[in-house]
């Protein structure tokens, strides 16, 4: 049994670092790669996704894992290599169910659809995308009906990005959050808050510095990362020690350095996870949720905090001394911090941040039960937007076409933007409570802490447990709403000012 | 057996995606990659590559080959299916005489020995690569005794590659090159050329700025080629659309210019593969002596020439005026051809870089054969370029460590340079006899003639037939030493003037 598990890891180690080849030929298309060179990249991703499947859904697979059932009921639940056969056998069992004719026809439905989605949000034409999309969510049901019947159909979809998290669990959040939130937009949305600063001119070279030094004083080790420029800011990498991180520079606006800190907190995850895994699946995040929890966590707690800037706020000045000068620290506090309803989710504010989320949640629980028809997607999105924020929909480019996901296939996937806010706010008052001087240690630009209380609390678990298991592991409590409810109410009913 | 075929097609194409992801990861490597990310590297391409070669030697592609066996006999030799099938055979036959755990062990022995080697010729001490040396070619041994025995132990090694080449067709061709190369350094090492004006002070951008104008101006589809800086210099990519080339820049010499049209040679070969065979094996390059013909053609018969110069010259000087803006045709000319025997391969003239390859080659049969200690080595290697070139080695970091490949476990791989080069001119003189204004374009900095010719009379073949059965399509005739001696006599000879 003890070489089966040896095998067995032998064998998930290969599938996991095909997988991760295949993220880092992602970050080469995406930096590095000539433009024409698109075609041949979709054919060696599509083959490197392939191999990966069909060694971990082999007969092999399946004969290693039922060899190690013995040992595995003798292992201490939660020991390491019990965690790793739970795991496998999880990835295992639902890789299996998949035809790999579905499977590839997924890829290949979405590796079409994604061209048509950019010339259709490029002319504001939602019906050019129409039957591109309607073929994604036809192929998703086809999916979802490869599964046992779960509560709900959706259940199986945001399995694959939040294990272990049902629609009920996020619905049970997000109703929590919807009415608080819409009552907090309704206080905050007509206040005068000035962040015209924000725009004007910011050369890209200085952009380009400012960001690479709030890296490094944030911390990592030298040696292990980079960061560059792309449309969309993203993290990805090849393992620990090798973390890609990439940004977005404006030369009107000052918005690369959230986007840096946003990345970095992904890039920090990946770089502590479990060093002594390796190669293992349990050695990787844990689930998209907790890794936008440690995003939002440094481009939010610490990126819009008033101790960092205390401490960074002469810095970006010295940068940009003619935009920002003479800008005192509370007008450069609020306007950082402004809340604003506006058309776009990624240019959102923490407060308004939310609805967007739980906008893209409900429509698509509607999509998945057939209860709004995809033609009639727009319209349900403009409403929608009406109500929950009060801004009008132009045209569809800034409404329904706005983000790539459902044009990639994926749907499930939202909600884990507003879990992870909604967690990233549990893990920063458990680490503030353990580490009484967080607050002055950011302060005086020290973030080792911080770091360090990260990696112990939260990086280091890797995917040994669920979502909600490491989460409570790190805080004593699974996801609650009420201290992210609180934290915007402290931080927009008090002010800003210390 | 239509379908076998079709089959069969699907899997090389599998296995030719993999080699090129783990070219590309190799380029990143160099290139892109974190220092840290090393070792994780070494993980992910050795998983590469034993799924690579486990989808090639899997029984299914035996059978495949079987199955196809009778329709390759009703096809026509040359058509795309029977060279297609055939070299399919070859592949198979070689892969699968050695062991997995042998060629595990090759990979890791050389993956071991590549930073002893970087060390030992840091400090210049062989003592120290030896055991790392020792155990790459008892490896190597235990590769040529999986094959039948061939006439010379070399030949398996050479076969890898050169394909279909001996170790005596090699002989042949260096014999008859080498009293004559050691006539021609004895007439030109003692001329007075001045070279002085090729080292000073050449500021990296600027020379970064033209090595890009010089891809450009010989020319290359815009949007599938890029050029980065590396130490050594190298061209790769992920396929005919996705060119990847690298230079070096030394900011004291004019040195990138020539490295950068060598590796333009190299990609444009790359870029001009038949693409109507997509992924498969017949679809890449013929073997490393064709090569080699390429970038050697564009570095030295197009990039020392009298026409690319008269046209080329101006746009130097304009970037580097004050080292190069006194300095008149002729000199230049003369400069950029000096003979002068020294130690560094890399560094050589045209008329020694034969020398340095022809010593390789005879230590290397010598070591197959164990006809050498290799704890002897580096007096052997003294001896010979003191017979041969009339130069002292004063340490080993500039005489038997300076190359990598025996630390990579490359045996057999040097006498290629040599070959290419014999080739570059045998090709370059088919050119101009079929192309007779092509100096006149050269001249008017008009490179797409040439361009084309290369394309349609060597490139298009990719790697369909052997090298000399290329070679003989695209020039008539099999390799032959008598042109590129009487190149070099013309040469040097009768003077650069013209």
């Amino acid at each position: 049994m003890v070489d089966s598990l040896a095998e067995l890891k032998e064998r998930l180690s290969w599938v996991g670092d095909l997988d991760k080849v295949g993220r880092l030929l992602s970050w080469d298309q995406q930096t590095m790669m000539p433009a024409a060179g698109a075609a041949i990249r979709a054919d060696q991703l599509g083959t490197l996704r392939r191999v990966s499947h069909e060694l971990l859904t082999s007969d092999e697979t399946g004969r290693l894992l039922d060899e190690v059932r013995g040992l595995e009921e003798t292992l201490p639940p939660d020991s390491d290599d019990a965690c790793l056969i739970r795991l496998a056998r999880r990835d295992y069992d639902k890789a299996v169910r998949v035809p790999a004719a579905l499977r590839a026809e997924m890829t290949s439905a979405a590796a079409q659809a994604q061209p048509v989605w950019v010339k259709a949000r490029a002319t504001s034409d939602f019906s050019m995308f129409l039957p591109a999309l309607e073929r994604n969510v036809e192929l998703r049901r086809s999916y979802i009906a490869c599964f046992d019947s779960a509560d709900e159909p959706y259940d199986i979809l945001l399995d694959d990005f939040e294990p272990d998290t049902t629609t009920a669990d996020v619905r049970r959040i997000f109703d929590e959050l919807k009415p608080e939130l819409l009552s907090l937009v309704a206080d905050l949305r007509d206040q005068e808050v000035d962040d015209s600063f924000l725009r004007g001119d910011f050369p890209v070279d200085r952009q380009r510095a400012l960001a690479h030094e709030v890296v490094e004083l944030f911390g990592m080790r030298p040696d292990t990362w980079r960061l560059d420029p792309t449309v969309h800011p993203f993290a990805s990498g090849a393992g620990i020690d090798d973390i890609r991180m990439t940004t977005s520079y404006d030369p009107t606006a000052l918005k690369s350095l959230f986007s840096t800190m946003h990345e970095y907190g992904h890039g920090l995850y990946n770089h502590q996870l479990p060093s002594e895994l390796g190669r293992l699946p349990t050695g990787g995040p844990c689930s998209l949720g907790l890794h936008e929890s440690q995003s939002r966590l440094w481009e939010n707690l610490v990126g819009r905090s008033v101790p960092f800037w205390r401490f960074f706020l002469p810095r970006v000045k010295e940068a940009f001394p003619e935009q920002l000068g003479e800008v005192d620290f509370d007008r450069f506090l609020g306007g950082i911090n402004r809340v604003r309803p506006s058309l776009i989710r990624t240019r959102a504010d923490e407060v308004t941040y939310g609805l967007h989320v739980i906008l893209r949640f409900e429509l698509e629980q509607d999509i998945v039960s057939e209860r709004v028809e995809l033609a009639e997607l727009p319209e349900a999105w403009r409403a929608k937007m009406e109500e929950y924020l009060g801004v009008e929909v132009l045209d569809d480019a800034q409404g329904v076409l706005q983000d790539t996901h459902w044009a990639v296939g994926l749907i499930g996937y939202f909600p884990t933007y507003l879990l992870g806010t909604v967690m990233s706010v549990q893990i920063w008052e458990k680490a503030t409570s353990d580490l009484p001087s967080l607050e002055d240690e950011i302060e005086q630009g020290e973030f080792g802490p911080l770091r360090e209380w990260l990696g112990a609390h939260v990086h280091r678990y890797g995917r040994r447990f669920s979502p909600q298991e490491t989460l409570k592991r790190a805080t004593g409590s699974t996801i609650d709403a009420k201290p992210y409810l609180a934290y915007l109410r402290t931080k927009y009913g008090l002010g800003v000012a210390d």
